[in-house]
């Protein structure tokens, strides 16, 4: 496994130097270098969970057969067109959120000389992802499946930005707003659907399968990113700063938090008064109210027992699938979120 | 020909309710609210020569056979999809030159509750194009090739886009960096591929043709985009504003325009000191020194000489296509932009 995850790594360099070298424009000398540090900023500094995520799955589904070189290298492009695609979404976000800070350094419009070109080097980004499919796909039976589903977990990404950045908006003038259908929908499509899905997807579709025979699949995925997205609003308010890496910010954004949504759900006339008055305020006293209250409404403890009823289900409903490949898939993919502590 | 305009314009109305009721994401209210003020604020409000091209080329390339509702609309609906990639480069153009106005009313970012909101409205512009695509075109042979076709030609925009960014950044420190080679790199990338190629285009994959064995068509349309552009780059500066419809502020806005770098190219020592020090510059003193010296280069004069020998070029290469049908489209084209005035 180590050997494919450097074999991964190396996938980089060739699709990036592709890239640079593609025909179908041009370069200057100056846009060459200006693509080539964009990229560099923007595409690798994560943990490329997703990306090898295709790599992995293509292997589990593949039932031990040993992958070759042009498998592996096909698989782990596709791992980077996920990779590229979540570039291109943070790149873009941060501008509409005025991020300061991603993956421990300034947001990429906040570099010397980039400011508002970022938006096109975030549609660059989306862009590069058609010339690496034309390039080592187009001759793929499967090509206008994988072209397909691409365009449609964008499409469904960026309606779930949609209707995030429109429930923010009316969350700003009344909080109650906000339900537990909303955060349900916001999170299916804005997270869940690129980076559970998707991988998965990947690999079905270079394995020939028809994506439409797996909506089962398809489902426990989602449901896989919703609990995902739930432990991530969870630590943001509870985790260790130390191991999650970042100090949480929810209740001061006035996120549409899985804690918020359970706060409202629970809470007498009283409580609910106290969080209209300090959520979404930067003002620390304000914070220290809000976590106060999820504390006093036990809030540790109904998110244990969500966790706890979730992951049952899932695995329920991972043991009920025909494939043993497709369940290893599923496992292997719960199992790296399951009670996760960062 | 006016009955095809007006089937045009109600293809609009249908495209837009499958959007609203597209299965692919779960619409709140206020989500499909959202969208449809959207569009209708951005999509339709410009004169669609772009989209039209795509019908009025496709009845020509059928010489003369009568073309099918289903035809009608197929030939209609890639025309909307153009338009839609219009407004979504606009969109995010506006946001990246800080504009104010587009088409006769405030930028969309501009609109109250709307702010960087925009960016996503933009990505879902480009989005749903692929919506049209899949729900129209799914089962026709040359699906592939009409996703690959809208990739290719927003890449070039986009890379056309870049290097117009980047090349202003430089000129903006020193104005003897623009050259001709890079005002057609500019055009042909950022306006001709999508503006000239891509109607055309459009109309030859629903024929079913190879768009590979097009490749001198493809240049010609190219020709005619740089033509067009720089009837433009004149027109800013020496166009009646009545007639265009605007007051031009290439000459303020640095713009690497086609009269500048004639004027750089025709100077001598004195002249460049003279553009060097007013170029860019938003007083209204400095604008009228450019203008004079333009008038001084007789590049009004140049500029005809450029017109008619362009002219002259371009015909000769269209009647050297072998299809009278081709013929036709190209000089259809031609037509519709030789001495314009707006």
């Amino acid at each position: 496994m180590s050997s494919l995850r450097s074999k991964f790594f190396d996938v980089y360099e060739v699709l990036k130097s592709e890239l640079l070298k593609d025909t179908a424009f041009d370069f200057t000398n100056e846009s060459r270098e200006w693509v080539e540090r964009m990229l560099d900023y923007n595409v690798p500094g994560g943990k490329c969970n997703r990306g090898l995520s295709v790599v992995d799955s293509y292997q589990l589904l593949k039932e031990g057969n040993e992958l070759s070189d042009d498998e592996i290298f096909l698989a782990s492009a596709l791992g980077w067109c996920i990779e590229w695609l979540q570039a291109y979404f943070l790149v873009l976000d941060d501008i509409m959120d005025s991020s300061h800070t991603r993956r421990g350094q300034p947001c990429w419009f906040r570099q010397p000389k980039v400011g508002m070109i970022a938006v096109n080097d975030g549609i660059l980004l989306r862009n590069h992802i058609g010339r690496v499919l034309k390039k080592h796909f187009h001759d793929k039976p499967y090509y206008a499946n994988l072209l397909e589903l691409f365009n449609d977990v964008e499409y469904q990404t960026a309606c779930g930005q949609m209707i995030d950045l429109i429930t923010t908006h009316l969350g700003q003038n009344d909080l109650s707003k906000y339900s537990l259908d909303d955060h349900r929908r916001i999170v299916e499509y804005k997270t869940a659907y690129y980076s559970f899905y998707l991988p998965v997807a990947c690999a079905l579709v270079m394995l020939g399968e028809n994506l439409d025979n797996h909506s089962d699949v398809r489902n426990i995925l989602l449901e896989m990113g919703i609990y995902f997205q739930v432990q991530d609003d969870y630590l943001d308010c509870f985790g260790d700063p130390e191991v999650i890496g970042k100090i949480g910010t929810d209740i001061e954004d006035y996120k549409c938090s899985w804690l918020v949504v359970k706060a409202l759900e629970l809470s007498n006339e009283e409580q609910k008064k106290l969080l209209h008055e300090n959520y979404g305020k930067v003002d620390p006293a304000c914070v220290a109210k809000v976590k106060e209250l999820y504390k006093t409404l036990n809030l540790q403890d109904v998110y244990l027992e969500h966790e706890s009823k979730s992951y049952d289900k899932l695995t329920k409903e991972i043991e009920a699938r025909p494939s043993k490949a497709v369940q290893a898939v599923l496992t292997s993919f719960l199992a790296k979120i399951y009670k996760r502590h960062k």
